[in-house]
């Protein structure tokens, strides 16, 4: 059945039907808004928006995944300020053609995600397009602290990584080629592997700043050391490129590095500590922030791919 | 300039250089997520999408205009929960082509309608798109009051209306026949009204349920009376049609109670009341809450245009 078979409201009652509560709402889908828990007096709010084409293919990856992607990217914000997230809403935009099943599941996908860190898909919209378009903001709960944002960096920090970088972009690569496999790679892009508990982790242990890498390492950071006014020295040596990438990226003919340090998308949590704390569990170093400005690697500017620009 | 040529981050770095902050930001635009002030432990929150041709037309209406539109059907959803509106978060979708200069204008309308009810845009998302589309999230606080759901209406209750009905609807027709008078009607479409102060009163006041009338008010009162498993009877000398709307639909050759009785758009509240309370300043009485199922009108069942569906 298509959607404009199933009409707005007994579409809304499908999708609403398969969503759980989480222990964060006060009131859920089907009023004009919904209520969320803001226990400390505050709440972190953030929207992403993906695009059929631009930011997802249907030939690509499932319904399922592309929902678990559409959360990851906004959860991940949420967790980058430190905070625990609570809550999504998603407004949703589709040719009157496409399947009802199809955003049946893209809402499992959306809601399997937020379960992950006890959030829950509080609320939506839903409209036809010509375009399949996404939108989901996240709410998040800073649990008293305060929010960990990109200006923060000192010199003489030290940069630290959570999550992996380049999966995505590579998975993305493969894909574009026509291939299937590798399948860490691909399945990487279609449902990335966020460290959701890195960011309030951070937080608590002193992080000065924090971004999630879904522009590219180097252009995140290159947010941070701009807001900072600092610069940012990587160790060439932290990113050492697995096996399965080495090899996919020599069948493909690419340089892997441009895949880690420039690719998005796998939402990395990446944050500056002072040098004399040790780092959180699940962090590892990898480099320095330093008087200046920009991004190096081993004192170098990287030639490879920046990041992405969505216009471009 | 495009907004392509601008590029992602230059077009986000001036449509935030022209956004207040409201008294409720913590944080603003430009990191992962925003902060906002939530300081009665909870947060209203509700997302609506405007799609282009479907929503909005640009020759209907500037830029700004349709800032105010996008903006007011947000803020209406929170005002009919009782709360007072604290932020928006929008995600833009644009035809690369577009004029980088049309994204600032809407930024105008959007933080000019927030900023009437002491709101700001804290955050966004932009990205390009065959298909303009415009996202919404809006933020609110209830000041401790209880949220005034759908479901709360009972047997007994009185219907009261605060704000314009059919103006919108009216204003569209007159659009669409491809005139651009009366003016009264085009400009209530293109910037609706919103009775947003009506909200919060209504339920300082005891309201038992409220919705924003934004499918047309035999619709938005149908799922009050769904919701709350009642009927609601509605007094037909209450919706007097203005003379200009009657001018309008006689010259056009439509029903002008259409427009009032099936119209969306304009977001007045409407709201049920425990018969003994006197209204608050603001709302006209326009029905009772009764046993049974459904809307009607004097005790029949309206034979008009009973409101939108945004699939058809």
């Amino acid at each position: 059945m298509s959607v404009a078979r199933a009409g707005e409201f007994g579409l809304i009652a499908r999708v609403t039907a398969r969503l759980a509560s989480g222990h964060a709402t006060l009131l859920g889908p089907g009023d004009d808004a919904a209520v969320v828990h803001a226990p400390d007096g505050r709440v972190v709010a953030s929207t992403d928006v993906l695009v059929e084409g631009r930011h997802f293919r249907r030939d690509w990856a499932s319904a399922v995944d592309i929902g678990h992607r559409a959360a990851a990217a906004n959860l991940a914000d949420i967790a980058a300020m430190g905070a625990v997230p609570t809550a999504l809403l998603v407004a949703l935009c589709m040719p009157p053609e496409l399947e009802a099943q199809w955003t049946e599941e893209l809402a499992d996908g959306l809601a399997a995600e937020a379960a992950r860190v006890g959030a829950s898909v509080v609320g939506g919209d839903m409209s036809a397009s010509p375009t399949l378009t996404i939108a989901v903001t996240a709410l998040g709960d800073l649990g008293g602290r305060a929010p960990v944002v990109r200006s923060g960096a000192r010199a003489g920090d030290v940069v630290a990584l959570a999550g992996r970088l380049g999966y995505a972009a590579a998975g993305y690569t493969v894909l574009s080629r026509g291939f299937r496999t590798p399948k860490v790679l691909v399945e990487a892009y279609r449902r990335p592997e966020v460290p959701y508990g890195a960011g309030p982790q951070a937080a608590r242990h002193g992080a000065t700043a924090m971004i999630d890498v879904s522009d590219g390492l180097l252009a995140d950071l290159g947010h941070v050391a701009a807001a900072s006014r600092v610069g940012i020295d990587l160790l060439g040596a932290a990113f050492e490129v697995p096996d399965q990438m080495r090899d996919a990226a020599h069948a493909l003919g690419v340089d892997p590095l441009g895949w880690v340090l420039g690719g998005g998308d796998d939402h990395a949590i990446v944050a500056a500590f002072p040098e004399d704390l040790p780092l959180p569990a699940g962090f590892r170093l990898i480099g320095h922030v330093v008087h200046g400005a920009g991004v190096t690697v081993d004192g170098r500017t990287y030639k490879g791919a920046a990041g992405w620009d969505h216009f471009r």
